[in-house]
This record gives C-alpha cells, structure tokens and sequence, in this order.
C-alpha cells in the first residue's frame, strides 16, 4: 500500500464524493452531497485556489488530501492550508498519513510556497504526535476567528 | 474621519510600505523593507489570492487592510481570511477598525464569499472584544499548526 498522489481532475469526481462523506461523517459536518460537489467541482477544474490529490490508486483511492492557497504577509506570500486528509479506516495505522504529508509538503515547496498551516483539534493527542512528527508547529499565542457571510 | 476603503493597486505601494512597516513594528514581526515589497506587489497587480485596502484619503492614507482568498469545503467555497489590519495610533480609539471591519464583510458577501477569518492575539481582550462587536466568533477546540517550508 503507497501513498502516492495523483493530481485529482473533473473525472475523479464521482471516486471523491464518497469519501469527502465519509470524512464529513466522522468530523461530524453536515453538509448536503449537492453542497460538496459544489464546493469541490471548482478546485478540480483547476481553480487557484486550491489542489485536490487522490492516495493510492486514481481508480480506487485508499484516501484524499485537499490543500488550499493563500497569501501571508508574514510567510512571504503564497502560502497553503491543509483542508481537508481523510485515509480510509481499513488502511490507517500503517504510516500513510505521514507519507502523504511529507510528499504534499515536497511538491509545495518545489511550487515556491512558503509555508503549509492545518488545524489540529485541541483534544486529539494522535493528530498532534503526526502532525509534529511531520514537521507542524503549534502557532502558538493565537486563536482564530470566524464570522459566517452566507 | 471616515474608513472609507479604497482597493489599492500598484502606485499605493509606497505609500502602504511605511504603514506595514509601522504594524510589523508593533507586531514584533521582523521582515526587510524589500522581502515586505515582494509579498505586498503581486495583490496591489491583481494576484487572485488577495486584496489590499487604504482606509480614509488614498493620498494620506490612515491605515489598511490586507484580505487573502482561499477555498474552505466546511465553508462552501471562496473564503477570506484577515491577513492585516492597521489605523495609524493617532486615531485610533474611534471606531475606525470596527468601521472597516462592516465595510470589508459587506464588501466579501456581494463578492460571494462565504465566510472571513481572522487570527487574534490570545491576551488580547481588546482585540476580542472589537472583533466580537463585529461578529466573528471564536473557532472553539481547533489551534493551527505550520511547517515553514522555505
């Protein structure tokens, strides 16, 4: 099992889905499947706003990863946010996560981008010890705030 | 004084650099003139990962606001976030931040974003309570982790 990564396009759309929904399900997102395919469709048809990778096989993923960019004054300019990293249950505990953050944050760095941010929650040692491991720092001294528009 | 809000293209840039140069200051962030002139140029030329703002007369500017672009599935799609906001010391404590605050989330809904962040100093409760007089809320039970890649 590799955690190689393929450059997700429109004809993956349909293998994603499914996946995105069963990540949603488990962090407890509610969304419509209309929701998600209008908020995924434009990132594979090649928006700058954002990358999607299939893991593993492009004909049957074990997982996805969907990286988003933006510019920081204080990093220096383009900068990307881990969005989404879902793994299939059957497939975790053998290291793929981690494979899968080390190539991301190769290509991205190849790609002149400054830095990569995610968001951990507060209350799950095991995304921490991974997200350490792979070279994530805690910003710490900052919270972030939201205000919904829509 | 008004925060009237204007989109600042290229001939603002230096008039903006000293006032960024005056926030980083007060940050403690510590950047050259040059390494801020590279990440600032590329949204005053029309990036699509961002956009800047002077507050008040666009000759005598009294401050500005730095907003990036990214894309959010939770969210929906465009999302903004608040890279930097300045009001020149002498006048602040009138509302102005509060002012531009409305303007830019009028301003992002009818360019149909979906929703504005912001990171804030944790012992900040000025800060809090401005940004909370302007709706946002806290993203309770997430921290954000970095790489730093360059």
């Amino acid at each position: 099992m590799s955690a190689a990564l393929h450059l997700a396009k429109p004809e993956h759309l349909d293998r994603l889905l499914p996946l995105i929904a069963a990540f949603h399900a488990e962090e407890g997102l509610e969304q419509t499947d209309e929701a998600r395919r209008d908020a995924l469709a434009p990132l594979l048809d090649g928006s700058p706003y954002g990358a999607v990778y299939v893991v593993g096989p492009a004909r049957a993923p074990i997982g996805y990863v969907i990286v988003t960019f933006t510019w920081s004054m204080e990093y220096g300019g383009l900068d990307a946010m881990i969005d989404e990293l879902y793994i299939r249950p059957a497939v975790r505990g053998r290291g793929l996560a981690g494979e899968v953050l080390q190539k991301l944050a190769r290509m991205l760095k190849d790609a002149q981008v400054h830095a990569v941010h995610l968001e951990v929650h507060t209350d799950n040692p095991g995304a921490h010890r991974l997200y350490e491991k792979s070279g994530f720092r805690l910003r710490e001294g900052y919270q972030l705030m939201s205000r919904v528009l829509s």
